[in-house]
């Protein structure tokens, strides 16, 4: 089975329990419209793919450690995508979950889709009791305070914020969790994982920034949003150009970074596909013509 | 020290960890304002009441486990008060999270809450990693999907309700995760403390209900909300004088359930005066009274 295939269907799990006689339908098909059909699922695919590069003895664990991870980022979708923040008719091409099912169940199913992913952590540790503290822990550092996504999406509420810790909790915070989780789960040491996570996270938030300003997104979300809300931005802090190099340093660190393991060239070329489907080759060649002719257009 | 006095300091620990030099300040101000000051904190005070009836031979998990679902009730009441459900202006006497920190720092508050009760519950759980997973999966069992809290509030969603499903989800599931999590943090088996969390959470919402048909409500909170909102309440389904009768039943179950030990009678104790404080023996006489008129008045 492929690695998405295997992802879709752990994904599934958790539902199939949660979907007893006595919950509310609303609240579950809810849920789902929040996770299925899913996005590129990068943070479960990073998880399982280093998972296996530290022998994943524990498959059942890993797999478990990857579905709480894209249940969070799931969850942190759905409220983010609410009126009070970037008030989003559509997600992956779908009207998002408020649009679908109203505000309230919008607000409660983020918060189930949180709590599942502890669950779904918590019966796979059963097992491996000597891995769940770490794994937990690992998990709670990515989504809460102070420096997880949550806080990340708080710091747009702050008078004045640093860019870079904006977007280290905002993304990068899940991205480290979830290479870390997956040496956690093979009982490895994270410690080597964590600047893989942590490079692919601000290249994401980048890669993003700069979508939002060349407003031809691919992701099936509006475009202009972070000049409208006002937000923090690579591409509005370093100019289009600036953004693009920064994104490929980014990427350049992530490839290196991966440690010496029998699966390096394979988690490499996990990174470089991941790079090109976050930011063409294409459009990045684009965006710096553009730029040169605009900088031949002011000296003429 | 008072059991209260433990409580509130263990409440403060979080906080301290989570107070980084990293971390958004009104975020953490928003969280902090949403668990103090603190209510009645009925059920962490329930959680160490049973583990101590059980041996309480770890009393830093009890304390966690008490923490994380108190932390986890702080949590809903934040989101249920925001506009998209109860809209309310004032809780505990206090403006509410939204009103003083406004929406968006309300829906993360409540968020980081969550994680935080987990946190909490994961730190500790490194210890006695045997006991973690169990504890883990009981609180996820009160708060989330198909049969915790947050799933309760979503009945609220539907368009046909179970007015005891509504109840037992919406208010007993986490004070039965308080008595199970108080027998399992103390490594003893929690079914023999169900039926008291059970019992005590149903009259919880009872009590709730007959103090918002009453106008006189205590806590700080508004009354007649559930007629406003179309909520499913027993005053309006058993009259209030079958309410009062049913809940004067409920905590005499409550009472009864408690298990022998040696700490029997202090925690029939407790349940007594929670009973008194939920309803007053004399709020319930003059409602008696009151109704009793109203049936003359309509013979004669």
């Amino acid at each position: 089975m492929s690695m998405m295939a295997q992802i879709e269907q752990a994904m599934a799990q958790p539902f199939s329990r949660a979907d007893a006689a006595s919950a509310p339908p609303r609240l579950l098909a809810a849920m789902r419209h929040a996770v299925f059909p899913g996005g590129a699922r990068i943070r479960p695919q990073l998880c399982l793919a280093v998972a296996r590069a530290c022998g994943n003895d524990a498959p059942e664990l890993s797999q478990a450690a990857a579905v709480s991870i894209e249940l969070m980022h799931c969850a942190s979708l759905v409220h983010d995508d609410m009126p009070c923040f970037d008030d989003a008719d559509t997600r992956r091409g779908l009207p998002t979950v408020h649009k679908q099912f109203g505000e309230p169940l919008a607000l409660l199913a983020g918060d189930a889709l949180i709590v599942m992913a502890f669950q779904t952590l918590a019966q796979a540790g059963v097992s491996h009791p000597q891995r769940l503290a770490a794994l937990l822990l690992g998990l709670c550092e990515g989504t809460g305070a102070p420096d997880g996504i949550v806080a990340g999406q708080a710091w747009e509420c702050e008078p004045r914020v640093h860019l870079g810790q904006y977007q280290r909790a905002k993304t990068g915070a899940l991205f480290v969790t979830a290479t870390c989780a997956g040496a956690q789960s093979a009982g490895a040491d994270p410690a080597p994982w964590r600047r893989l996570g942590d490079c692919l996270g601000e290249a994401y938030q980048v890669a993003d920034d700069i979508r939002d300003v060349m407003g031809a997104d691919q992701l099936g979300k509006p475009t202009g949003q972070d000049a409208q809300h006002g937000r923090p931005s690579t591409a509005a802090d370093l100019g289009l150009q600036g953004a693009v190099a920064y994104f490929r340093d980014l990427m350049a660190s992530a490839v290196a970074s991966v440690p010496t393991c029998p699966s390096r060239a394979a988690l490499q070329q996990l990174v470089l596909m991941e790079s090109e489907r976050l930011l063409p080759q294409s459009a990045c060649d684009q965006i710096e013509r553009q730029q040169a002719a605009l900088r031949r257009k002011a000296v003429a």
